[in-house]
């Protein structure tokens, strides 16, 4: 988006005092003042009354239009009302000084908000300064969450049964879908039953953007998962299984929108992520993954700054080579405390700040190692 | 808000493999397998139908119920099917191995979310988990914003007329209340006139829980603001000038509630923020207090992270000390290069990635300084 007009669109003072043209100044100083006859004053909002001629000033406010014939203000604290009309200046003022250039905050056809970011409120600010009120920008994407799972029930669930546990991952990946500008539509809960899980997707294609699935944590389940999602493409299944830990036995996969969607879309395919069934597992995958990929189908490619601080690993941390780790820690004093339980456990995201990441050249950190920790907020 | 009950409620396998007691697996290794019998299968989401006895296993899929008698699930990579109804263990495990115990993410009472701060992703998930699917927050305050001054016209005035500016400051202020979890509401644009904007203050004040103005930017203009905020009083005007730069004319207020409101909330008044009149110093004071102002009002005790950096800067920075200084910077390959410019242009801000804040006592930065940038999101 480039301004359509110079801004601020005219030479505007930036402090209160007196439009002069500066070479009347040179020369001023507290013990031999310089005298200018005072021709008017310029009101807020309006064209100027008065022209500086040699030897007169203006009076200005601050954001008020230069007059003609002026090229700076002197500021009203370097001034002083010798008589009724005149005015007593003692400090020289250089041409430019207290004034901003008609087009010193943008040109025309300058650029002002680039493309691929999300508008910061500088950027809103800037973009009504130059009398634009709307702009083209790429819809959110609609992000259909399905939770699969015989044992997954709805959180509303008073009492459980044996076995069943409530719907942790959803509105947490809701949350997380929106945090990446996306729109989080729930898909509801589908059984582990082939059949159901097909007709469920096949009717979100139609209406998503991007497919996201915690499906089961059983080998069961998420075979089920994958040869439903297999059976939507083209393109089909992109990788089954991430050397990321947790979060292995995470699918990637591009399956074929729903028929009847003009020829242009068709081209590419609705982005299906399968996460593991542990919520933490799901969580992490999705932080690394999946919020990246939403920011990409909505046409960011400047990725807004995460918050993150650099710690000292108050332990060793071991890890395997060729694997990528996510740590939990939690930050104290510049110390960063690995948090540590089984991938099935909620609570370690909840009781960690933010989170190291192991590469996978990495055997681990020795205690003591300065690690950069990604914050939640 | 704490667990109403334990979590996940049940002793669950954290693997697919086969719930045993881990003493029969006790010595157990590639060349000397051990031998259990397959006394059963535990179905995802429901109770188990069989104990687990000295000698025998139950098939386990990842999340299910561990049967009773068993304190191990040993990973079906270790095991392999002797014969039918027999698998041999070739790895032994310990109690627990393979396993969550039934309130290893949260005890009963245990505090799953503090109060006081913004609920993350995984606070809603673990909330959900427990079943808890609303909690008591805080309400959003109701920040009301006021632009003044006889120059500022709408931002979508086509054509302007000599002197006019568009209201550039209100948008981005309502970007930043959002993001500090206030609702913005537009008051409107109040013309430099103090009969009117005491009218449209005093009506504000009933239905806001904070009130921002970004005021004219001439000393009139800010005399006036603080005349009116002065007369909504007691208890009145806490500072009119701050020791920022930009930022110095800002008034902070407290004005009593309308009439008519509950006696309990008549103790606390209206927090009153004005703005200098340049839009870039009105939003760098706002960055700085308003903010937080928000987050105090809405109840918020714990500051979400903000994105930073380090970087060195790449030239001398000069302040004055008894004064803080917002320079703003771009950041690239370490180095945090100042951007200059009047505080009267916004693009100063839009060019921006971040700020450095030069405190008080300081008389500056000198080339090579590493300092800490705060990053716009």
């Amino acid at each position: 988006m480039t301004a359509p007009h110079p801004l601020p669109g005219f030479a505007r003072s930036t402090v209160d005092g007196y439009a002069v043209r500066a070479a009347d100044t040179y020369g001023v100083s507290e013990g031999l003042p310089g005298y200018l006859i005072v021709a008017g004053a310029v009101a807020m909002g309006a064209a100027p009354t008065a022209t500086v001629k040699p030897g007169t000033a203006v009076a200005m406010p601050t954001g008020g239009v230069l007059p003609p014939g002026a090229d700076a203000v002197v500021m009203i604290e370097y001034t002083a009302e010798a008589m009724a009309g005149t005015i007593e200046v003692v400090r020289p003022v250089a041409p430019g000084e207290g004034v901003v250039r008609a087009d010193e905050d943008a040109r025309v056809g300058q650029q002002i908000v680039g493309a691929g970011r999300v508008l910061r409120p500088q950027d809103l600010g800037m973009l009504a300064a130059a009398g634009v009120t709307g702009v083209p920008v790429h819809a959110r994407p609609v992000v259909t969450i399905f939770s699969t799972g015989d044992e997954v029930v709805p959180p509303d669930t008073g009492e459980l049964r044996p076995g069943q546990v409530r719907d942790a991952t959803a509105v947490a990946l809701a949350a997380l879908v929106a945090d990446a500008g996306g729109i989080p539509v729930y898909g509801g809960i589908v059984p582990d039953d082939r059949a159901a899980l097909e007709k469920e997707l096949r009717a979100a294609l139609g209406a998503s953007d991007v497919i996201v699935i915690s499906a089961g944590s059983s080998v069961g389940a998420r075979d089920e998962t994958a040869g439903v999602v297999a059976r939507l493409g083209p393109p089909g299944i992109w990788c089954h299984g991430l050397a990321i830990k947790p979060g292995k036995p995470t699918l990637l996969a591009e399956c074929a929108r729903a028929s009847g969607e003009d020829s242009a879309s068709e081209e590419a395919g609705i982005p299906v992520i399968g996460l593991p069934g542990n919520p933490r597992s799901a969580l992490v995958v999705f932080r690394l993954i999946g919020m990246d990929l939403i920011r990409l189908v909505g046409g960011c490619t400047v990725w807004p700054p995460e918050p993150s601080v650099r710690a000292r690993l108050d332990r060793d941390l071991a890890s395997a080579t060729g694997r990528l780790d996510v740590v939990q820690v939690t930050v104290s004093g510049g110390a960063a405390t690995p948090v540590f339980g089984s991938s099935a456990l909620l609570s370690v995201l909840t009781a960690a700040d933010g989170y190291i990441v192991i590469p996978e050249e990495a055997t681990g950190f020795d205690a003591g190692t300065e690690v950069e920790v990604t914050l939640y907020r």
